[in-house]
């Protein structure tokens, strides 16, 4: 089995590779995939969304140690979330929260199980990386979980109408599923009104412009440019439907 | 056999995990080698000429997945290139160009089959990495192949006297292989001229020189400091010879 | 057996993508473990005394690949150490002399080998990765290895009163042993007076603090914000003890 790392913690920093020495030592069978490892820092509404939309792509079965945890070392619990087949590890703090909404089959379980060595800071890989990898080798002792009934922090499963993630070209996903809009929809983002193209191929040079992106959210761009430049827009910018009209109608 | 990436996907971004995954799903025993997937955007040329310049590093039978495909989406076809014993699954829009043109071996095919699902923005994911996975693990169907006498898009094969590849350090690769050119060789680039050194421990501090790279390139340098930034030069820079007694030498 | 990497050859750029191609040319049931990839580019000294934090993490038998190595290609020597049940493959430049000075068990070795074909920039691929993989693989040839006394280099093992690492998040690592201060010790870093928080979420918002990082090094941080940037602080700072009565105090 694999787990499936959705975190925070930089894929260019030394925390990735502490996890990965955790997940090895304890369970060499079980491989693991980087899926994102520079999710919006701080921002965990963002990564809910985000987490929620990709990984029903991922196979029943597996495990995703998903952290995104700036109040780590304080209070909130920490949690395993089965939905629909598949486990996630991490925070009690909203991050399995639209996830968990959205499922059909879903069950909650508080980690009991404490480490020896529990640092402050860096719960990842000292609490949630050796609890994932015994899941995914399905050895996970007697105790370490126990049954509790749904997540403390419960976000709105969305749509949610704004900036989710901007990726290195500088394309901005939103938490709108493109399924529930129409492609006549014009969107209304930083003061300019924006409306649907199929593919990058497609768009009109330098012209902004949505569309269902791979992961079938709705998704700001321009071709072969930053939109996130060009707009002056990034994670947490709203988004709203363009109203008929309006004064940022061109 | 293993799968080698070589794409403008990013490294810390969310495409690579999905295409990882999909390698993984398809055929387990397959392993992935990231080579690069912060291949310059959008400059399908620099990225034909770094990659004919690296793949020879990898064992006949490699698979490289190579993906740089600002048109995807639209028309160009997409194609399996045998080169010199190494496969390569792709875009035809000249990325694998100037491998093919300067393999003694070679083959072309077009991929004919299709995903049931295809995105428009992501056939990394859904179309080429199935190929890639399947050809590394020696299942792949009849049918899904179809034989093509050459790529639709040639670039010329070089050498490309630009810089094509800024690696973290600021040092400036070009496309221009450096068994070409005398030691004595003086370059021009952004109204310097540049003579040549062994290595950066024998330059002189803030002095630019060009050395052959470990790939056998030619590539700009400052010992200890970007070239890049100190000389305002990117992908794209020309590059040319230095004419002798020309006004910028020095 | 594993190699672990750390290097500052850069997690984005080309080259470990080519290290790994060697690493599994030679030894395919050797596994590769990414650490660091982007170490302080140059500053030999920091890198080293972030390996001596780090390495300990590690089991026995782990088989460090460790390049920071601006000289490559001049005259520095390329070594082996064994520290505590580790090994450790890199330049003699003082990159492994912290943790050989801190190691109660130890042995020192030249490289002997040469490879036929040795570029001159890219030691890690050519000399360093062939030798790492064939000591996890527990296959290194008679006579590629030569007993030495101890490392050319030896820097101070410290504690080092600058900081030596930023991550993405903006928190600055020093090299100073959190085990050896009081945590009602005060710093002073960029004419400010910085007392201790025990983590994150207990911090004052804005306010800049130290605390005890997963490493056990001092670090320095602000709760969700960059104290690199808010400091203006980065790798080589200076940090010290806080004057009791220093201008700087607030």
């Amino acid at each position: 089995m694999r787990v499936v790392l959705f975190t925070d913690f930089g894929s260019a920093d030394i925390y990735v590779g502490q996890v990965k020495a955790v997940l090895a030592a304890e369970a060499p069978g079980v491989s693991v995939l980087d899926l994102l490892n520079d999710a919006p820092d701080y921002d965990v509404e963002a990564a809910a969304h985000l987490l929620a939309a990709l990984a029903p792509e991922f196979p029943a079965g597996s495990v995703f140690l998903a952290v995104v945890d700036p109040g780590v070392g304080t209070a909130r619990d920490a949690i395993v979330v089965e939905a629909d087949g598949r486990r996630f590890v991490g925070p009690d703090n909203g991050l399995l929260s639209v996830l968990w909404q959205r499922a059909r089959e879903k069950r909650c379980h508080a980690i009991r199980w404490r480490p020896q060595r529990l640092s402050a800071s860096f719960h990842g890989r000292d609490l949630f990386a050796p609890v994932a990898t015994r899941l995914a080798a399905g050895a996970l002792p007697d105790g370490w979980l126990a049954t509790k009934p749904a997540p403390d922090v419960l976000f709105d499963p969305g749509p949610l109408w704004r900036v989710i993630y901007v990726d290195h070209y500088g394309n901005c996903a939103t938490g709108i599923p493109a399924a529930g809009l129409e492609r006549a929809a014009r969107l209304a983002v930083a003061g300019r009104e924006i409306g649907w193209a199929r593919v990058f191929g497609e768009a009109l040079r330098a012209e902004p412009f949505w569309y269902e992106n791979s992961s079938g959210l709705v998704e700001i761009a321009i071709a072969r440019e930053s939109a996130a430049r060009a707009l002056g827009i990034g994670v947490g910018t709203p988004i709203s439907r363009a109203a008929p009209g309006s004064p940022c109608s061109r």
